[in-house]
């Protein structure tokens, strides 16, 4: 039997796991789940007979080491800052390693003496990222085999709530971690590429800089930029592309009435309000407003960012009971974005039969024969129910399709990797599709930036 | 001859080093100029019998200890980073020094060894901070010492331009450091206490959160918060205050105006830009907005930022030629920051003739005899001419009194201490009206923050 280890059994692993289970008997795999609780991993096992939960501490290296030893691949599924412990292992033991994390600067270095040995440590192969890069360069790796030359790509995900389940004015709930959703576009200016032209734009202007997206029987969406497109000109080899932009999707109309936050500095995250324990959600929203003995905290807030009374957005604040004054935040020390995010869980977290959904949009321009050209590929997954969530199957499936390829010897160019080459990209890619996780590509005239087609005058 | 060692002949040593030669035959006093470059020190003791420049590196520790031991007392207008190794000297050698900037974490921690060996470290002595120390701390004391109660403290000071030279649509020129200015705010959230009331602005809204101040004479002036009011309970001992301001003064329309620029983050330091030395000023403002193959920049400009055509701000913008596409920025891998201050500065500079301009604002509300009061203090002080400049007297006038009466023995409490003892700001405001720098104190209706005297309704 070939052994697989999964180190760290969260929620979103349960996909992963159940692959992995249906294909032990032919691929004559056993499972053995680590984490530090042994009853998570022992939930995520149930009685199958190739699986099996054991307690796994990765700060006690005699465990971590024993665990990897035993194994003939590993999969890491800790929070992204754990991992540097378990490659150095894999590396040491000589075992082949998969993670959906971003590579850190310390795997990187790992690259030259994993190369040497001939393993594979497949990274970002989640869903993004992962199925962002392998999806795009696909078609990329295409277009360029044909003859044509890039000239625009953008690229978009988000994590959303399936239309049925979407029943809030803001159109959104929290489906993933929600600090990352209070703190995002706050780590830098988002730089991108417009039709040659650098573009920069600072976080109070994020949430007002939008672009739609209509996406098929889904209708109509919205896109903020992610922090830095420009490395992606590196990552994907676009060196002389001319639009190179990256961003998160929302429903229309979110990124308005978020921006309300922003405004006021309710998501900074980077110092603690004084009294924030006995603070009501009243007194927290006044502390970003000026003093007065007289007017009501609901018209210093209107005044101050110019909220007509039949604003939608105003309705989307009241749907939150935000200028409630009974309702104590109760967190010792806590910064705004901390408060923020546990009032938003109130209103925002997922209830037992509700799904979520992971929408991604790529546009492709190019050039060809002389003529220019665009694809647009979109993928719609919608989550099953709590447990078979959309991002479980989007992240879960491709870590368990490329860890059973790399261990069938399918995938086996050695180094630090992101799915990036044919090899990789190819077989998994057909495999997600035979999971349900299609891309639907459509022929467009290429507008590039000027999608009116006007002059100026 | 008493020796007194002046490390740094910067511009703004003019004032004081002018002082302490006037009074040296009186006093007995020779100055010391030590500068790592000697013609910067040489043009100030000009042919003074009793000055001398000398040649001073103050990272060649010898050098530096030589000149300390030859003095009685050292004033350092370096740097505030490079005082810490000469207040190391100045503690060995059982030397007192003088300082105007801010007091360092390293040298706080000084603090008992100065003690005990009977020295006085003075630092903050120059007008912000120094003489708002000085002038606001000798009111408080006056209200306590009659029983009275502080509710209110807030704190203004600008530095500007003067009337007669307040030629540009802005009521602005740079007449310190511009690199200050354009970075102005950014270092974390503006925290002060309005009636009892945590308050927080974040940088993005801090120059539309500003209030208004009348000074006799002069005007009109607006204020934005500076950086953390809420320090100033302990500094002054204001524990159950009621209200902590402090802020910055420009005159009306400035705030609204740099908003633009912060809006579209042209003030970030944080990043440096693509291509920054070929791009034209047009190019640079291009950046921060949107893509398009048809509208100008102009346009876009107005749309993005909601400037009708016949606002002021528009104007403002044009007065700075800003839009300009022939003129290159010319520096490499320059923030935008560092592209905005090169802007500004061929339109902000003082010109041989202009003169700058001090304004300093308090108010001080307080209950004595069940009664609540307000007194106001203003000080207004215009330049000379480009050596005599406000700024020059306001620091440098108050940093020279210190070293004399330290010198003199009449302020003699050790420590590594700031000018708010009624031993340091009552000889030294003294001295500083006979040299013109004084307050009108004005006693008002304690209005407190609500100004319309209104209840709601």
């Amino acid at each position: 039997m070939r052994k697989i280890l999964i180190i760290g059994a969260g929620k979103s692993t349960s996909v992963l796991i159940d692959y992995l289970l249906k294909k032990s008997e032919v691929e004559n795999l056993q499972l053995i789940i680590g984490d530090l609780e042994v009853k998570n991993a022992e939930k995520m096992v149930g009685k199958h007979a190739r699986a099996k939960a054991i307690s796994l501490d990765i700060f006690n290296s005699g465990e971590r080491e024993k665990a990897i030893q035993d194994s003939d691949i590993i999969i890491s599924m800790l929070p992204a800052r754990f991992h540097i412990e378990v490659a150095k292992d894999c590396l040491s033991l000589g075992k082949n390693l998969v993670t959906a994390s971003y590579i850190s600067e310390e795997m990187k270095q790992l690259d030259e003496a994993v190369k040497k040995k001939g393993l594979v440590f497949m990274n970002e192969i989640g869903v993004d990222p992962g199925i962002d890069h392998m999806s795009a360069m696909q078609v990329i790796d295409r277009i360029r085999e044909k003859g044509g030359k890039m000239l625009l790509f953008e690229s978009f995900t988000g994590g959303l709530v399936a239309p049925e389940s979407d029943t809030n004015l803001w159109n959104y709930k929290f489906t993933w971690n929600p600090r990352n959703v209070v703190v995002a576009g706050q780590g830098g200016v988002a730089k991108f590429l417009q039709e040659g032209k650098f573009k920069y734009i600072p976080y109070n202007r994020l949430f007002r800089r939008t672009e739609f997206l209509h996406v098929k029987d889904y209708g109509k969406f919205e896109v903020y930029a992610n922090r830095n497109s420009l490395q992606y000109k590196n990552i994907y080899g676009l060196d002389d592309i001319l639009t190179l932009y990256r961003g998160t999707i929302r429903r229309v109309g979110f990124s308005r009435a978020w921006n309300m936050f922003v405004q006021l500095g309710m998501t900074d995250d980077s110092y603690t309000m004084e009294n924030s324990e006995e603070m009501s959600y009243r007194d927290f929203i006044n502390s970003f407003l000026p003093y007065s003995p007289t007017d009501s905290v609901e018209l210093k807030f209107r005044h101050n960012l110019k909220i007509d009374q039949d604003d939608i957005m105003w309705d989307k604040l009241m749907e939150l009971d935000i200028f409630n004054s009974n309702k104590k935040v109760g967190l010792k020390n806590a910064t705004p974005a901390e408060i923020l995010q546990k009032i938003l869980m109130e209103k925002w977290s997922l209830s037992n039969d509700d799904k979520d959904m992971i929408v991604m949009y790529h546009k492709f321009g190019f050039e060809i024969n002389g003529e220019k050209k665009q694809i647009d590929a979109t993928m719609v997954n919608i989550g099953e129910d709590q447990t078979s969530t959309a991002m479980a199957r989007t992240v879960g499936l491709p870590v368990a399709i490329a860890a059973l390829k790399i261990l069938n010897g399918t995938i086996s160019t050695p180094g630090v990797q992101i799915p990036i080459t044919k090899e990789v990209y190819d077989p998994i890619l057909k495999e997600l599709a035979e999971n349900g996780i299609t891309f639907r590509e459509e022929e467009k005239e290429y507008l590039g930036y000027n999608p009116f087609g006007e002059v100026g005058n």
